[in-house]
Order: C-alpha cells, then sequence, then structure tokens
C-alpha cells in the first residue's frame, strides 16, 4: 500500500517496490468481502471512507468495488449508490450437520428432486463405500433451495441397506442426514470432507441460476454411520460461494480434556 | 444415469425425468476428479473403462474429460492419449499448520516476499486483531511457491509486538507461523478459518501464473497465539484450487475422552 509511513525503511525487503494499483484494490477487496460476510458491513458503502480507510486511491477503492460487484457481492446503481446485497450464510464444516440443519432461521429449505434412483455403483463410487464395483447403490441428485433460490447442487450415493428405506422419506424437505439416522435408528458418526472452487460451466451455472462462470465451491463429503463409523453416503456437492462461506475452527495443539472445542 | 436396472421404478418421483447428458459428464467428472486428486487414479485413462464403469455413452466421458482437461487436472493429447498430470496436495483445515509444514515431502516452500512493511491498520483489519483504527500493523504480501511453481498469494496483518521481530526473520523461507511462536516464545492456539471460492481475475491469475478465470480458494484465517487465545495474524489467502484441496474432518456428536479425534 502507498503513502505508509515506515519507521522500519532499512529493514523493508529489496522486493517491496512501487505497488500496482491491482494489488491494493485486492488487499481492499478481501478485507471488505469477508466484513460484508460477517455482517460487519451492511447498508451503503462510502468510498470517500474506504479511501481513508484503506489509504489509497479513489481508483483504487473503484476497482476493489468493481471486483465484488462481479461476485454479486454488492449492487453499485447510478441513483442509490453502492451498497450491501446482503451477507452470506455460514455453513460450518467442523461439525457435522445438514443444510436445513445449517440455514435453521435463515430461511425454508426446500430441495428439488432431479433423480433417486438405484443404479450400479461405478467402480470408484463402489470403493468408497466400501461395497463391490457394479452392487446396487441409490443415486439421489437434489437442487437445494433457500426461499426460492438455488444454492447448491447434490449429487448423493447411499449403501442400499440405507438408502433404498430412505427413499420412501419426504426428501424433498428434510435433510438426508436426518434421514439416515431416522431409518438406521442410530447416530451419524462422522464425515470426511473435501473442498476445491470451480467456476461455474454453463449447465451448472443454468441449474444454480448464476451467471456462467460464477464461483462455486465443491465438496466430496464421505459420510460413516453408527458406532462402527461404516461409510454409507458419498457425496458432490456444489454450493454456490456468493450465497455460502464455509468455517472451520483449527486447534495448534490438542485441546485439554474437559476444554470446548 | 441411463439405463439403470431399476426394481423400485414404483418409488422413483415422478421429477427423474431423461437426463442430460451435460448432468451425466457433471457426474462422472466429480467422481474422476476425486480419485485423480487423491491418487486413486494415475497415469492414462482408457475412455471405454469409463463408459463401462458409469453406464454412459462415449460422448459423456468425453464431457467429463473435457471439465477435467479445462480445470488442468488431465493431459488429452493426440498421440500420448487422456493422462492424468499429477494429483494435488491436499491441505488439512482441521489442524492448524503452515503451508511448508503441510507440504512437507511434496517439494521445496519458497516465499517470494513481495511486500513487507509497517502501515496504518485499515479499520476492519485492526477490529479483527482487536487494536485501534490507525494502530501500527505489519504486512506481509507474499507469492508462495512449491519447486518454483506458485500455488499460493497470501496476505497477512500481525500485530506490531510479534510482527516488527519477525520481519527480522528468514520470512522467505519459513512459515509465518513456526517464526510467530519462534519470536513470541508461546505455541499458537487456534485459528478461525473462512473459505470461499472464485475465479481468478487477470490480474491474480498473471500473479499465480494460470489462465485467467482458474478457480482459486479464498482462505480468510485469524489465528490466535499463546494460552490466551489473542489475535495476532489476520490473512487472506489465495489458493490455486487445481493444486491444492482443503480437508476437515467433522463429527456429529462430541468425541469420547481418549477417542482420537
Amino acid at each position: 500500500m502507498p503513502n505508509q509511513t515506515d519507521p522500519l525503511d532499512a529493514r523493508r525487503p529489496p522486493t517491496a517496490t512501487r505497488r500496482r494499483r491491482a494489488d491494493d484494490a485486492r488487499v481492499v477487496a478481501d478485507v471488505l468481502r469477508r466484513g460484508i460476510d460477517r455482517g460487519d458491513r451492511i447498508g451503503a458503502i462510502d468510498e470517500s471512507a474506504l479511501t481513508t480507510e484503506f489509504d489509497v486511491s479513489r481508483n483504487t477503492v473503484r476497482d476493489a468495488l468493481a471486483i465484488l460487484s462481479a461476485e454479486g457481492q454488492i449492487d453499485r446503481s447510478p441513483r442509490v449508490g453502492t451498497h450491501v446485497v446482503r451477507r452470506k450464510a455460514e455453513h460450518g464444516i467442523d461439525a457435522l450437520r445438514g443444510l436445513q440443519e445449517t440455514l435453521r432461521g435463515l430461511g425454508e429449505v426446500h430441495n428439488e428432486v432431479r433423480v433417486a434412483t438405484v443404479l450400479r455403483a461405478p467402480a470408484a463410487v463402489a470403493r468408497r463405500l466400501e461395497m463391490s464395483p457394479g452392487d446396487d447403490v441409490v443415486y439421489i441428485e437434489r437442487i437445494r433451495r433457500l426461499d426460492d433460490e438455488p444454492i447448491s447442487l447434490d449429487l448423493t450415493y447411499l449403501t442400499p441397506d440405507v438408502g433404498i428405506p430412505l427413499l420412501e422419506h419426504d426428501i424433498e424437505n428434510t435433510d438426508v442426514f436426518t434421514l439416515l439416522e431416522r431409518v438406521s435408528g442410530t447416530r451419524l458418526h462422522s464425515a470426511e470432507q473435501s473442498v476445491e472452487a470451480a467456476c461455474a460451466d454453463p449447465h451448472s451455472a443454468a441449474n444454480l441460476d448464476v451467471p456462467s462462470g460464477t464461483a462455486l465451491l465443491l465438496i466430496e463429503r464421505l459420510t460413516r454411520l453408527g458406532p462402527t463409523a461404516r461409510p454409507v453416503d458419498l457425496e458432490y456437492l456444489r454450493l454456490r460461494s456468493d450465497r455460502i462461506s464455509l468455517h472451520a475452527t483449527a486447534f495448534r495443539d490438542p485441546q485439554p480434556i474437559g476444554e470446548p472445542r
């Protein structure tokens, strides 16, 4: 950032050369984005105040706001000015909860069930679910809506012992996690989750009602059931990153017994 | 997926209509992607075998491979055929480790330090670090390379009590986490992490040596130090999703004492 009053000039590495405006705009956008996500920034955004807060030019602030506008986080219109559209929903991935449980209080979750069927498990899916290739597996594909807005496209493979009874239930209005516990009579155990980013291909974008190229979070989640922790549920989730952010708290050392995690 | 032998036709919801090829291609791509990430699939990819495994047409398999090729996960060339480029590095976000600690064994991490300076803390940054707006804050910007390939663009704000001594150390070759523990003489406590997805803007893409529009993971990480868990380190990380995936294990219920987490 320009214009810093630096008492440590002698210590500054030689690589700290002239900043490009794009670098500064990215810093401003990153800090603002998270403030909006958390609800720290709501309503109107004052360009002058940002110029002062971040010690950057008005053009840099405008570049930062253009980034956030392209992401759908703020709205810029000539008469109304710049304002925050809304904060994101937060999805904790350090606890095992379904989307409906996670978004309780933010709106109503409804699932559009596009497919719910039994098919032969692809070898890669069978391996993860500790089945044999070609065994029957239940496959469910849902578009999940929060107050009618699509926020997630979920592909779910279930082992047939829990998956077939689950198909008898109201999968349009109930989390798979809730139903797994209901049909099995045991609690879920844990899930291994992998997170990647993707830019929506045209078809995914159309399904999720966003412009092509919108950033998505891809999550693979292998969920285990009961005291034996057997894998029963392999999911591939595509979440709109403009509507949902993921959260996790990590500890450096194992926590002492009795310490809340 | 087409051609399933479904013993449960009566139970199949009416929404399970004719599948579009793009839907099937996405399923195949999602399952393949994670297999590649994990190292389950290496070397040559056999289109015919995938056609059989997923019970889809040859064109659907080709669409799926086109998705993975665009993501840089596989290489398709006329003479050599289709093969996996490499697996991704895995970054656990349920434990608190620096990138160098995480990638140990996968290659050498080197940090290109673009900025390392003291500046006045923007109000939003000061708030997160429990400082006053305008207080001095140490700002470091690094491009992090694994074996000379840029994989992460990191913006770091540090409270001056730890940040200023840290600037005296070898930040080109050492994780900030390691240095924070060295200069403070105490262990890190924990970090709150938020994860979002972004499609690289042209400037970020140039910094990370990827095509514009490549998917990135944005992580905000607030790291706390010592037994009082005071916030000292606020970071905005931009990770190449084509090189790194994030991992976390979640439990449904609190684990019994003595149970390994």
